[in-house]
This record gives C-alpha cells, structure tokens and sequence, in this order.
C-alpha cells in the first residue's frame, strides 16, 4: 500500500459530501487527522450507527428509528392539517420553523415527466390514502418551487380537489429580509400577483 | 432515544469538518441517508481505518502508514534541498506543484509568541538536526506568509545561517492570474520591491 494513499483514500471518500470538492476535501481529511483525531472516531462511528439504524417511519416516511416517527407517533398535533413535502430535509427546515403543528407526509421524491418519474416512483398511493383519512381537513403542499415541485403540487392538489379534500399550497412572495434590487423578477411578479391587502 | 436524535447526533458530528456550520451539516446528513447509504458507510469505514494506521513519517512528520513516508523512502530525490513546512497539508500542495524534487521537514505548527507557542512546542530541535545533515545544502522556507509564518521563518533563518546553512524563502509577488485591481496593496508593495530584472 502507498503511504499517501490512506489521506487519499480519505480524500476522495470525503468527496460525496454534498458541495465539497477536491480542495475541501482536502483540507478535510488534513484538519480531521491533525486537529479532529478523537472527534473524527466520533464522526465515522456516528454515521455507522446512524446508517445502521435509521429507517423511514411507515406513516410519513421521515427517517426514524421505529415504526413511527417522533411527530406521527405525537397525538398531542393537529390532526386536520396534513402537509406534503418531497424530502425529510424538508420536513426539518419546516420543523424548525416552529410555525406549524399538524402531521406531515414526505413524497420521497417529485414528480418529474422529464425524466420519467412518474406518480409509482415516489409514495403518491400512500399519500393519497393518509390525505384520506377522516380527520384530515386541509392538505398543505410544501412542494418546492421549482418546475418539478410545482407540476407535483399541481397534480396532487387536482386529484385531492376532485375528492372533496382543501388544499393549499405554501404562499409565493419576497423572501424575508431581502431587498427588493436584489430579488429575482420572477418573484416579485409573483409577489405582485399575490399581493395581500392590508386591513 | 428520541426519533430525530439519530438524524441530529449525525449533524452534530458532521460539524467537525471545517467550514462546515448548521446549515451544511444538515443538507450533509440528509443527503448522505438519502442519496448515498452505501457510498456514506464507506466514509465512516475508510475515516476509521485511516485514524487507525495513519502516523507520522520519522524523519519529516508526514503522514503515512510505514516507518518512513513514501517521500523519505525515496532514494531518487534532490538530498541537497529541504523543504520546512508547518503542515502535511502544506507539503500536500507543494508537492501539487510538481515542481520540487528535494525532500521536506514538517514542523507541526508555527511559532506564535503571542499564544505561548514557542520552538519547544514545535519540531524545531528535529529541524535542527534535519537541517544539518551532511548532504543538505539549501533549506527552502515555505512557511505561510502571515505574522506567525514569517516569525518562524525568520527564526529559522537566522540560526540556520549562523550554522552556516544556506536559506532561502518561497516568493513573494503577485498571484498568478491576478488583476493588478483586485490584489492588496501590501502584496503589491512587496511584489515592487521584490521586482525581477528581465534579461
């Protein structure tokens, strides 16, 4: 075995990190074997745990590790309000929020006719039965915005209509914070289209 | 053990790695649960296994598996120049460069008087040694070009010089690919100074 081979070997197994490239990665796999020894077991035993032992809850599909995930198996959130998302990351970024208190469901997935991924690539019959359920009276869609998020939320807010269920999609608009030069014209149109008088 | 806790203790590990902050380490765990199960516990198995066998080489404190790194075992190269670095990350990218065949020295950090960090703290007395062996004829100094680097190096020089060694230190200048316009003046001052005759 070559001696740089283990810093290369780490080097390159560092590389699917998401939005890490060659010279993080580098600076990686350096910091970790100098600095982060100790901290760096914690990291690759941590992972193994975690790889080992998650799972997706059998109601919502949010990684958890047992049939039902923390937010499914909590009887003290709304039940009528049921809100569809595409990933378990989005699920947490809405979590964090704190601004919503119903259940959700994660899609696995959107609908993209491009690439042909169609409604039986991603959990499309299981959302339809848990948007079924008796007590759910508002289904939110918190598809992304993005072609694909949208043709999603269009398809499932068709079909839910259609079967007497409300739903709703996320509201279109000006990021908070933002300062309206430096905004996208494409939102801003939104913004105007959407515009919510002020009483 | 609460549900998310896997999906959280996994983010908390991944905020080791430099530059990484919350918002990375989360889209991190995600993607790698999501996209990339088998390629993730190859990381965790591959960082185990360097942490490991990963030590320092003997003679320059570069990274390696064997009693001496593949760069000390390598008989081909220029005995006549060394190398001092702080890092084996430094050596990393000069050996990046393909433009140096001689051999280096690590010294695992730099002098910092202001922190406490003194030659003692460092492998200076090995340096010393290094330095001195018989068929070593220059040391290049390529410490970083911040206060504590050009202190180590100038420390460096001065006793090496007294021993008689001849010193060098890297260039100073202007990057390349640079537009004059967007380089620190400091750099440009120094670059005029440092100014080359073209023959």
């Amino acid at each position: 075995m070559n001696e740089l081979s283990l810093v290369e070997q780490l080097i390159n197994a560092l590389r699917i990190l998401p939005g890490v490239g060659p010279r993080s990665a580098t600076r990686m796999a350096y910091n970790l074997l100098h600095h982060n020894k100790d901290k760096a077991k914690q990291l690759a035993n941590t992972l193994l745990n975690t790889l080992d032992n998650i799972h997706n809850c059998q109601k919502c599909n949010n990684f958890c590790d047992k049939e039902l995930c923390h937010i499914c198996s909590n009887n003290k959130r709304d039940a009528s309000r049921l809100c569809i998302v595409e990933m378990p990351i989005d699920l947490h970024m809405l979590e964090q929020t704190q601004s919503y208190n119903g259940y959700y469901f994660i899609l696995m997935g959107k609908l993209s006719p491009l690439d042909g991924i169609g409604p039986k690539d991603i959990a499309f019959e299981k959302m339809l039965y848990r948007a079924m359920e008796i007590e759910v009276k508002e289904v939110i869609l918190a598809t992304s915005f993005t072609t694909e998020g949208e043709t999603t939320a269009y398809y499932i807010a068709d079909i839910l209509r259609k079967k007497g269920i409300h739903v709703s999609r996320l509201a279109r608009g000006v990021p908070a914070g933002s300062e309206l030069e430096y905004v996208d014209i494409n939102t801003i149109a939104r913004a105007l289209v959407d515009r919510k008088s002020i009483s």
